[in-house]
């Protein structure tokens, strides 16, 4: 427990550095290993490319026990910090966000995600009870002695009633609630200018985290933007999904395959993906 | 039942065309959805690709139900016939492999790849007890009513004792012994060159599979050669890890994040890549 204890405050730390922390969103083991390999300090999973590879649709389709399983495989084989996306809890009650998370946590994970839009409805849960639910996860942090990150994502900028000044608003009051709440980090979906992000973490004065997506601001900018945290996302499975697509084009159009040679890995660096990285080091002395 | 019958006539019908049956080999449910999409005729599994997704080398590291379950994700996605790879079929005994096959026929694949390595002592298995293992899966196609396409796989020219001409002969002698058998398809793993290709496809007189990888033949060369089938085998998964690489070494060296967001696809996109594309066409009625 005290290895995780300390990876969990290694985590924490991350976000309040200088620096901004690149976290990449894995889906599956090898994804994980390759971003340990890079030199990443830390790794995330991606609730829609985790689904989608297992063959459910992003959101809460999968059963608890299976996705706790699918988070286990990749804690068990990296060594840096691993914080796990759990979509908004797999239940409507603190308490059975408090399970999910408990379960997510004895995989050795030492962040989650959670959000705060009810699948369901496709409408927001109440501020009131999302607080609830991030209360909830502080309370099991400190009976578990294991600082995890909890990292508190609203949808209200694409989610929430109104016009997007009265939407934007909404994300910042329940930032700033969810902060109070005791989360550790806020992640304001959908914020893409540098105007808007930048107002976002004046206002709440707490880490923020920004996802990689087009159009986003270079790292340079997020840094004086005082953003504590870029994550992909799912957008490494984006971007794995159109190499296969261009690849296959090329086979069905041109009879071409180069595009899954060139630059490709060799069948051992694959199989050695499978194993932590520690393992590795051990068998090869 | 019958459905799966016509699937795997169908995907016998594709190793006897004039034109080479260009086959990908998938590891998760959307990399099978992407070729499915992409417009190929057939989709196989590749068993290094899919163990090391799930946290194992490749081989037979994974218990038989575990890897039944991951080929059934893949199946249960796909319309078109799907080929799964049961590297030596996870048992010793013909009866043992047969059982495999069973679970893999079970989930409406309609071909198995078998190989002749035994992968606990690095060697061959020898000659005939392969051929048995190849008889029962001839037994077990008869016996469901589905004509499955057995693709068998040997590693003499790898794996075999002697020099590189004894273990080319040893190739051939073994690819007609597993077609004597009742094997529908030959694999000889390692032949890259088109002479050899040329003269294995000459001696055995039977639909070959050649596998993607550096240095092989042109489609079209391979096609003059006499190859019936072109596999990926796991090159797929070997270049997008090499993305994965090139991607993450670009973001933690020059802070660039364009390897993610250049070609790649949506959020709806991956989503849809989920769930089979026949209820996604009734869906969107």
């Amino acid at each position: 427990m005290s290895n995780q204890h300390d990876r969990a405050r290694q985590f924490h730390e991350l976000h309040h550095r200088k620096r901004l922390l690149v976290l990449p969103n894995a889906w599956d083991v090898p994804s994980a290993r390759v971003f340990e390999d890079s030199g990443f300090p830390a790794v995330a999973t991606s609730s829609a490319g985790m689904l989608v590879s297992l063959g459910f649709p992003d959101g809460e389709s999968i059963g608890r026990k299976e996705f706790v399983n699918a988070t286990e495989r990749i804690v068990r084989v990296v060594s840096i910090p691993v914080s796990a996306d759990i979509v908004a809890g797999f239940g409507r009650t603190p308490g059975a966000v408090a399970t999910t998370a408990r379960g997510i946590i004895a995989t050795g994970a030492v962040g989650v995600n959670l959000e705060d839009l009810d699948g369901e409805s496709g409408r927001l849960f109440p501020i009131q009870a999302q607080v609830k639910k991030i209360q909830a996860l502080q309370t099991l942090a400190e009976s578990l002695g294991i600082p995890f990150v909890v990292n508190a994502r609203t949808d209200a900028f694409r989610h929430g009633p109104g016009g997007e000044r009265a939407r934007f608003q909404e994300a910042i009051r329940r930032g700033i609630a969810y902060r109070d709440a005791g989360a550790d980090c806020l992640y304001p979906m959908g914020l893409v200018d540098p105007e808007s992000i930048g107002e976002f973490v004046r206002s709440v004065e707490w880490p923020t985290n920004v996802m990689i997506r087009p159009g986003v601001p270079s790292i340079r900018e997020l840094e004086r933007l005082g953003v504590a945290r870029l994550s992909f996302g799912p957008s490494a499975s984006y971007a794995v999904m159109g190499l296969l697509k261009r690849a296959s084009k090329a086979l069905l159009q041109d009879g071409n395959f180069d595009a899954l040679v060139d630059g490709a890995i060799t069948f051992d660096e694959l199989n050695a993906l499978a194993v932590p990285k520690r393992i590795r080091r051990a068998r090869s002395k």
